[in-house]
């Protein structure tokens, strides 16, 4: 241990109250409460790491000018597309891979399992108290394909292979046990369900589009836990009016789904609200994350999940 | 090999041509085609083995008075319930463990899903062309109970795991890894979703009674993909009613639900109707199994899913 690091203090600024509470106290950290709106908070001139919250949007400038000591700004959530471009120069951006992973892979096989498992017939049946057994399809034999072989598409392949499925992870670069995004058009037409779990970049803009969704196979299921803006939305409605494809979609493009959009009504089409990540508890995972880079920052450790290496 | 082995014929009974079709040949075996009602084929009086068909009843003592040379019965069902105490002596049962294990698991699974997920409150909103982002509960820092511990259990634990729940199996003994039924007064109490995945046995009656129940701690998910016998259908309603509990049945008693069964609006309960097991694609899974004891009964190996052992 060495004198200068007992010394010195850290500086984080945590969104709310309720954040503060679950960082808790650290030796040689200070917390300072601010969103990056309004008046700042004395001290504010000396945060070392700026936590933005989960879905407010801060006009940045502003708040950064505020805070000439940064050095990290810490995002709560895994995308980080608006913050690209916005940073200071030497700031470091880092994000919440892992804090949200868990649930929007959980959603994602919800999804899957709901999709293949015919569920929302089932509870159609069970309203007007209708026993309908009926044989559905399932996942024994299956290939899955997920596009995006990170935190949340290890998680998903970790879940479907005990029930009998195949999983092919594909990510940009191929490495052991990973194809490559140019093997799509091969790997595409033989398997059954495709999961998109990949950020959105430059790259992955429209990544699913006329082509890609015209190699799957007829009766297959596309399931997007990722970003809407991933896929060409008029291709996706085609295919499922044509009841060749079938979808399970938790993002869309636009966002929210306006009332009068056709994607509501497409046949084999289910919908949710953008829910995949923040389910109950995600405080608790996000501000453990906040709290381990605070004291890497602290003892001059290694960040994790800084954007530039995550992806 | 020995020259009896090579001359020795061994005969098997399927219920249907779809069944000796997916059988195929095999060298030395004998495949007739029987369901065991109305007029038995030439040759049934040298079966070997016969294979009921999956959810037919036939009359067994009728059946089995034709086949004097029987020596097992294979069936293509996790559940021996309504063929125990039936079969001549010296008949061996064996069960189709494994044929239903992980599509029972993955309904399981997709019920757990579904229910922390709300799912079915996302498919009524979609309806009305609603976009409500709410914050739900998921798997995250979850105990799972699993009451069942065999080829179900462990996939329901394997696929549960890499979403973050933490997964207590529990069987008849204790072994590693695995709990005994009479810690269960200890365990409920410390489970957020308990899954009942056993055999329906003497000692299984019920086993899911008011205690039980009561024991599980406010707000819990009780699943049954096993049996309705299991579960004290008027206890469980009356947990449902006051809403402590909720629940997802594959499984009620009686089968079907009539219509006017108050399981049908109980809240927080989803129900479907007993399609587990049975998804597209089981009989291959089924009469892979039938061709492997074929050809352990021809070679006289040991042969699997010995119901006795498997409990």
């Amino acid at each position: 241990v060495c004198a200068d690091s007992l010394e010195r203090v850290t500086t984080i600024c945590v969104p709310d109250e309720q954040a503060r509470e679950i960082v808790g106290s650290l030796d040689g950290i200070d917390v300072l409460v601010w969103n990056g709106k309004g008046s700042a908070p004395d001290l504010v001139s000396a945060v070392d790491m700026f936590v933005p919250g989960y879905s407010t949007e801060p006009d940045p400038a502003a708040a950064f000018e505020q805070m000439p000591a940064l050095s990290v700004v810490q995002l709560l959530s895994a995308g980080v597309e608006p913050w690209l471009g916005l940073l200071p120069p030497g700031v470091v951006l880092c994000n919440g891979r892992g804090v949200h992973g868990g649930s929007t892979a959980e959603l994602a096989v919800a999804g899957i399992l709901s999709a293949l498992r015919e569920l929302p017939k089932f509870h159609v049946a069970q309203l007007s108290h209708r026993w309908e057994r009926t044989s559905t399809d399932g996942l024994d034999g299956k290939r899955v394909l997920v596009v995006g072989a990170g935190d949340i598409g290890a998680r998903i392949a970790a879940s479907l292979t005990p029930l009998g499925a195949e999983v092919t992870l594909v990510a940009r670069r191929a490495r052991e046990g990973v194809h490559a995004t140019g093997e799509l058009p091969a790997l595409l037409p033989v398997h059954q369900v495709v999961v998109i779990a990949v950020p959105h970049t430059p790259d992955t803009e429209r990544m699913v589009d006329v082509a890609f969704l015209a190699a799957m196979p007829a009766g297959a299921l596309l399931v997007n836990v990722a970003r809407g803006s991933l896929v060409d939305t008029e291709a996706l409605l085609a295919e499922l009016r044509s009841q060749r494809l079938s979808a399970f979609l938790d993002v869309t493009d636009p966002e929210p789904l306006p009332p009068d959009h056709p994607l509501w009504d497409a046949p084999n089409c289910v919908l949710t609200p953008h829910v995949g990540g923040g389910t109950r508890g995600w405080q608790r995972r996000a501000y453990r994350l906040v709290r381990e880079q605070a004291m890497r920052l602290h003892n001059g450790d290694r960040l994790q999940n800084v954007v530039g290496e995550a992806y």
